[in-house]
């Protein structure tokens, strides 16, 4: 028998049963994906990467600076993949937009403005809504509210377009709705490796924006739009030519496209099919793995600890600096500074 | 006989003759509009207003703070208007913006973010083409470059439809051609009177934008979208309702939209027709006087010599702010403080 | 073992072997999808019908209008399901479309525009290219080429959301590429039940259309409209209204949108689960059959055997119209005249 | 003294004035506008043109189609400029598609789609309105109603474009709202001089569209795409390439495009400034005669009384096809047959 398709011998009560049941079977799980509250995630983690499972965690990865630098050195000392769930990373054409920048189309990147703003939060009759108001609550929420929840996914997306890292930022942090101990609201600034600028606008009190997360790379040689809400195309501008629509599906595109196309060019794919391909690159690597082969290149993009701690790192920079009026602020790891 | 429709002797050789022919004549000029290069607005500007014209000027009205504090009081000594051509806010769904602001549709403004931006210098190759190349040269160009040229429209903008002042600011300017002096792109943070919180971004190397003047307004109880590009709908979204789309030449809009429609519903209307509204304006301010009777609020819109200021003194303060790494400044004119 | 995640002895060799050796089972499968060569549909699915499995058939269903109604009889006296793919109705916005006719937000319906163009044939040079070439053969395609392949899912959306049926219609069917024997462009007009006056076009040469499959109803009291690539968003203008923007996911929808909607509000989802949420109408009929109650309304909206019917009597009808230049046409089958 | 800018002694009680006083000075007007109501057009157009006058003709330019064939007849016996106001051709954009067909950019064109739908008239409650009403009833409008109104704006669009004439149609024209007596809704499908397919669809009752004017010419090498309602982007799309998006104002457009283009890349023209075209070209054409030296090709694009002609019988044409069942019909005037 089974419960909701689980062999019923294996749905635990709770993660420590499972732990100890499955690091005992022969057919154990290869993954393990951490999905629970957040302030449980890192001591999930850790204890099945200790365990030699392989983890997705759903982002934060932890609460603190210090637990991300933990989790990157059991994650490497483990030789388990540790990876975070940055899910619109895994959009067909987001992929494309890292592979042209990698094979250089753009060419030396001079500028991103990326945007994650939307109107949820905007009703000030919402304030005792306890499904919102945990958000702004320093006690429940940590240093940061809206850069942590959904700033840290725009942060992210650049990164990973442009496989530069962020050194350090000013943030102008605000709370729209002054009865908010944590931001609704943030501008953050900030310089990355390869001499990059970048914008981030991120928002909840946005009205007339829904899921507005909007990624705009400027290079010496063109320039590249893509929005969240239209995934399905990507906007490419070349230095002194005409704006060019590139339709996912399209063919000759990047590996890194083509293998996470499944149906043909006109036809949309959402949301779900993003997080799914990060799931198909864990099966990739967990089945290369197995096989004792390398990882297909255009698969091995899943998000990874180092991710994650890079953006607890940006969440403790932004509140800091939000603090002391946009200080300048390195926004970097200690173990990576 | 005329020379390009103006009669031979109007015809001037330069504005000091104009100026003193016209000022002789019965059939004098109402209006004499100044666009001249950016350094003689001052001066010209100047001449005429104390010699009893009414006058337009193209932006920027001066070339200093001071410079602009003369001419607000020469223009509050002389009774003559002084008028600021910042056309933008010639658009009809621009001045219903400002209307549906002004009779509180959105509550209380809590938030705007504002966005000029292009790729028209975006080529380094253009580095030594004396059209592009004057604009970021200090000797020439004065102490900013791109958020003197763009930015004080977007922020004139704001102010127009907001019905309030940038107070202080912090800015985030930087050359990305690195072989500049001024800056190419900027991020502007900024306070309003009536407790609204400012993001401005303003850029001359986004590849792929052409001519992006867009502004979104976030109130209590709604929120307001409108693009340069696409000028005749206005997007508007009421708290907790459906995103609606507002077309120019809808029926019952405001007075102010409705004098500045000239072509029915689904028509465009574009740039030089904003424009033209401002001196429907004038036109209207200057027979109103002749007439000995108010002038229409509703055309009462044009801007005026205390805008022309103001921006100057927002340009100074994002130049100092940006040399100071972004530390906050105020941005008011001496004589407003 | 498993083959492709199959388990091994019931990888068949093909239909044949399958039918003997699943009917036999006690677990045999509840629903068997026929994705065959078109001209094998009929046959297929008329005997695993007779054998007392549930079938879900991609289109065509059939070749001719008798087959079709052999399978609609086969179907109802064998009490099976006999679905036919017309995954397109499976957004969750078209469904919402069919929730707010139903409920009479449009009033009474007077016209519909239907359009399904893409220039994917317009290359004249791929003539000799067989992946395209027997299309326009009628002896491998039949009698019809673009309006069989596209015209009958539009033509199935309208009915699907206004619940009326096409009862005549007239044709003007061309072939753009002249060596082609079979139209590659056709517009249909029809009329329907209810009064409804049609328009439909389709077209494989409308090159920059990528899948334009787009669909406009306009009612009594209002009109909407729907674009298969930007699936998430239903635009809706109730008469002497404004345009407002319905999007994928708002709270307070049909329950038949409710029911299709997996991830939040501007999160895109796409055609495939589309086509998920009808094999989820299946699953629900299946359940509900076996558990002796009732199928959930807002499950109950997978395409049956009677639409595919109805498609092929239209590709028929468009067909001789067609020849007779143009001439109106009953569109019916004759069981249903 | 002058009366609206007029001098008082220009400002006629009448049209028969204007012509027997104009007509005796020096001075006397170059071009006459014919801006009455639209049973008086032939009359007045006849006139003036008899007596030496040029004119612009609102459409329609006469009620009938033997008006028609008089009307050009003078106008080329007496050598005068008829031009009729089909302004929409006056587009910046519009003209350039044209230049790119005629340099043979999309090839030979073998298909256009044209829309010209808007939902001004989808009130039922409006049936009684004198505003609306008379436009339904054939003792005040004629034989057609929709497509006289806006069809032949439409069809002149694609005569404009393609430089090719209709020559047979079929109609299908329905009262979407069943107390009018001509149609509110039509497709009509025709084929042009150069072996053009076309289909064109008219409607006042599709609510939710304001003035949607849209044209799309699809041709061996590639199709392109304009809208009225963002008359500044073209849309085209080269066979085999990507969507690409033509600006108004870009560097190195057509002759016809550049002559017409007055503000900058990125700043709408809307359409008092296509009407304006249409005059500028009419200016160029008589300053040309009276310099006597040829006009200027890009410049002489301006509808002539054979396209108001043309228009005449492809509403005679629809009237009468529509009658007959869609019976294709000739929709050439008698004298170009």
């Amino acid at each position: 028998m089974s419960i909701g398709g689980l062999a019923e011998d294996r749905a635990y009560g709770n993660w420590h049963e499972m732990l100890e049941r499955e690091r005992g079977r022969d057919d154990r799980v290869d993954l393990v994906t951490v999905a629970t509250p957040n302030a449980t995630h890192f001591e999930i983690t850790k204890a099945f990467l200790a365990a030699g499972f392989h983890v997705l965690c759903e982002k934060p990865m932890t609460m603190t600076v210090s637990e991300g630098e933990e989790i990157v050195k059991l994650a490497k000392s483990s030789g388990r993949i540790c990876a975070v769930n940055y899910g619109y990373s895994g959009y067909s054409l987001v992929r494309h937009m890292k592979a042209m920048i990698a094979r250089g189309d753009l060419g030396r990147i001079r500028l991103v403005m990326v945007e994650f703003a939307h109107g949820q939060h905007a009703d000030a009759g919402d304030a005792d809504n306890p499904r919102v108001r945990w958000r702004y609550d320093p006690a429940q929420a940590g240093v940061s509210a809206q850069f942590a929840d959904c700033g840290i996914h725009a942060l992210h997306m650049v990164s990973f377009v442009t496989g530069q890292e962020v050194e350090r930022l000013s943030a102008d942090t605000v709370s729209c709705i002054t009865s908010r101990e944590l931001e609704d609201d943030a501008m953050v600034n900030f310089r990355m490796t390869g001499g990059i600028v970048g914008r981030l606008w991120t928002s909840s009190v946005a009205i007339g924006r829904q899921h507005g997360l909007t990624l705009q790379v400027f290079g010496e040689k063109g320039g590249l739009r893509w929005a969240q809400e239209q995934p399905n195309q990507l906007f490419w501008m070349p230095l002194n030519q005409r704006l060019q629509v590139i339709e996912r599906g399209e063919a000759d595109l990047s590996p890194e496209a083509d293998r996470t196309t499944r149906v043909t060019i006109g036809h949309a794919e959402g949301m779900p099919l993003a997080f799914a391909n990060i799931y198909g690159d864990l099966a990739e690597a967990i089945r290369a793995e197995k096989e004792g082969r390398a990882v297909d290149p255009a698969a091995n993009l899943y998000p990874r600890a180092e991710d994650g701690l890079r953006s607890m790192a940006a969440v403790f920079a932004v509140a800091a600096s939000g603090r002391a009026d946009g200080q300048w602020t390195d926004a970097r790891p200690p173990m990576f500074r």
